[in-house]
């Protein structure tokens, strides 16, 4: 290792000496004692990270007191959450700070009549839901990773999942919330109300932007009521116009009930339930696509009975060619078991290239025929398997060439390229974080990017928040 | 009047030569001749503005020359919709200029696989609405100036409405927008996709902040399936925590279809039905308050059996103390014809003080009482009158001491302090404009309102969108 010159390594101390003041000592852990898991997102490598410590503030003030600290010693900050990101938003930064916020966890309210749960910003996804449930509610974010994944992060990455048709991403479910700028300002914006047109809505600032513009230590949260029915069907139809007449028809027929709209191509279908046993097909194979379609309301009796009228009215539009109805929470269990199929890829299909991708919901289909034509073009033989939230213009792909190492930059610049020649966007519901940085160009335009910069040059003058995140 | 100074007079006639050069000279009208409707907001008098010019641009490049000049010439530009803004957001600057968006109107695209709408910003809101309709769908933004404002305004006011419960505010029906910043940039960002996390979300920035930060040119909205159903009722309440219990039970018992809940304290309610020839009354004076439910579903029958279910469940509860369900559209239109009662005010309660304010929704009862009893220790016998879309957390107050004119400025120092103390919002759907700006501290921290002076600075750093609206 290089020798640190002098002036750094006291700057250093005295930058240390501060935390610990404003920490505790013992919440100030240098490089060689950080435990590993700290040191990479769940999706990137361990690397050859030297950040300079780990910090674990317990208050907003602590926050406020690490953040004014590093913006004076010009050091960068990472904060960090769950560590379940799929884009390296966390990834740590030689000589950098890692900001845990995993100390800064609790509901600190719930307010039952305006139907809102206030909660620190390290709070474990699940454990919102928990404490919502418990209160009679339902806080509809849902992901994977709900058990190690933390509150901050879903707002710092606006988190999407399985029912953004129905309750929207992470964005829509914050009312309001609490960010401690790179200075050390602490900006205290804890709205609980919906409607709130007092000059500019700040806390869009926070929400999505990775952490580059603010550390978020409290958020206000949206609570709906839970839903105590659930109705659902795996349709088979011919191809991609009868699954947009079936997305309008569904959303027509089942009110506002729609909360599930989930496509998955042929090459999904057969690969899941050839080769994963729990995964059953109720259907026959060789239909255009498959789309698992659920309504969550508030009568089983009454919205069953109306699920399934709108369905027949469905194949009589010759939307759907056939299509099993879940008669139980088990059948329904089982339709998801299809869908939730990505989940074993490591085992069915690993190695692969994923993608998440949105692609404006007209023109899905015809962008997976091209993109599929065109990587058989470059590889024959390649397998492709596509999937997704088509209601939310959202689209999964995996791509194998071959069985061994995959040629990944050379498949993500073909994918990204067709996405950025379809007006999609390279990232739907993943962020940009370092993995996407390379194609934001592909969809956003120099303008755009500009505008972004001119953010961050403002908030954040000295570059010191996750720096080299985004852009 | 004074004489111009040469050197600004030049100045002008450079400008103006190159806004003819912009536009069209036909389309660059100077002060003298400019009509009066350009020179008030609907709810602000004629005062004595003297701006410099009115400048009606046909196309977002034309925008983009126009302000392009007035940076360089540190000239200020106040964007102009329909004018129908109730804050005075679109008042005239001496010596700035009226920038009008009437001229850019049309729909440019519906994508019905997409369920997105394009349209130019000075399209009324009305021709929006009907445009959707004829294409099958629901644009679910309505407001009483329908017929005159336009979209543009709609975004830049982040405006509200009836059916904010069930579809949001304008923030969460736009997916994308064109907007032209202070130097002349055209930021392009028509975003069709509901996921899109690739960086900063900036079309929040143009959404509710009235024109400061750039003014918009398109928007593609978010449109939502026609409903098919509509079931009204009046309930007659005893008190506000029963309007609490009401709307929890509303929400949990019409599943995703509850469209309005609407409450009327009983100083509305006599008030319009013992002035207002057409609206009857229907349930007995005396009671506590009056609420206004609407479920919006897909299918009449079973919509109103489960309505009627849910309001039967709700007098068991002891919710409801007595209420009635309209049986035909007509008596639901009966129904609303009392809530619509606030048009009416200019004819049977003015003159008196307006207020639209934010409280969080569980305090709304006891803020009320709070509010009747400081209005009436200060001035006795004051009449007030209280409404509001209770969902939302959003009341309307007017106040009225005695028959003359009334000390507006008195009772606003008032009302907005108790809004203050209450932790709500002086501002809930209409904006800050120049009207409210003086209490914009009551609602926001000096560390919000100085973020929102750095986003301000970044993006305009020569101030010259809209200088002295907002803050």
């Amino acid at each position: 290792m290089l020798a640190v010159p002098e002036s750094i390594g006291m700057a250093q101390d005295s930058l240390l000496e501060t935390l610990r003041a404003a920490v505790g000592p013992e919440h100030v852990v240098l490089r060689a004692e950080i435990d590993g898991r700290y040191l990479h997102d769940w999706r990137t490598g361990r690397g050859d990270h030297a950040p300079l410590a780990l910090v674990r503030p317990k208050t907003t003030a602590e926050v406020a007191a690490v953040l004014r600290a590093c913006n004076e010693h010009r050091v960068p900050v990472v904060p960090q959450g769950g560590l379940t990101n799929l884009a390296a938003c966390a990834t740590p930064i030689d000589g950098g700070i890692l900001l845990s916020l995993e100390r800064m966890h609790g509901i600190e309210e719930i307010d039952a009549g305006a139907m809102t749960l206030t909660a620190w910003a390290g709070t474990p996804l699940q454990v919102v839901q928990e404490a919502a449930d418990q209160a009679g509610f339902l806080f509809p974010l849902d992901l994977g990773a709900r058990g190690s994944c933390q509150i901050g992060g879903n707002v710092s990455t606006n988190a999407g999942g399985n029912h953004v048709i129905r309750y929207g991403m992470m964005r829509e479910l914050v009312l309001g919330l609490e960010a401690v700028l790179a200075d050390g300002t602490v900006v205290t914006s804890l709205n609980k109300m919906l409607k709130n047109n007092a000059g500019y809505d700040l806390k869009q600032l926070f929400i999505g932007s990775e952490g580059t513009l603010g550390i978020v230590t409290r958020v206000v949260l949206r609570l709906h009521p839970k839903p105590k029915s659930t109705c659902t069907a795996l349709c088979a139809v011919a191809d991609y116009a009868a699954v947009l007449g079936l997305l309008r028809h569904a959303k027509e027929g089942l009110g506002g009930t729609l909360a599930a709209f989930e496509m998955m191509w042929p090459d999904f279908y057969e690969l899941v339930t050839r080769n994963v046993p729990e995964a059953r097909a109720p259907l026959a194979y060789g239909y255009g696509g498959y789309v698992l379609v659920e309504a969550l309301g508030s009568d089983q009796a009454h919205d069953q009975a109306r699920f399934e009228a709108m369905l027949e009215e469905a194949v009589e539009e010759g939307f759907v060619q056939d299509a099993v109805i879940a008669k139980s929470e088990a059948e329904s269990r089982a339709i998801w078991r299809i869908r939730d199929g990505s989940g074993d890829f490591p085992r069915i299909l690993w190695p692969a290239v994923g993608f998440d991708v949105s692609i404006p919901t007209s023109d899905i289909g015809r962008f997976v025929e091209t993109c599929r034509g065109a990587l058989e073009a470059r590889w024959p033989g390649v397998r492709t398997v596509f999937f997704g939230h088509i209601g939310d213009s959202n689209i999964h792909i995996a791509v194998k060439v071959g069985d061994g190492a995959q040629p990944e930059a050379e498949i993500e610049d073909l994918v990204y390229a067709l996405v950025r020649d379809w007006g999609g966007s390279i990232s739907a519901e993943h962020g940009i974080g370092l993995l996407k940085r390379p194609f934001l160009g592909y969809t956003r335009t120099p303008e755009e990017i500009a505008l972004m910069r001119t953010i961050k040059r403002a908030l954040d003058p000295n570059n010191i928040l996750n720096p080299g995140k985004i852009f």
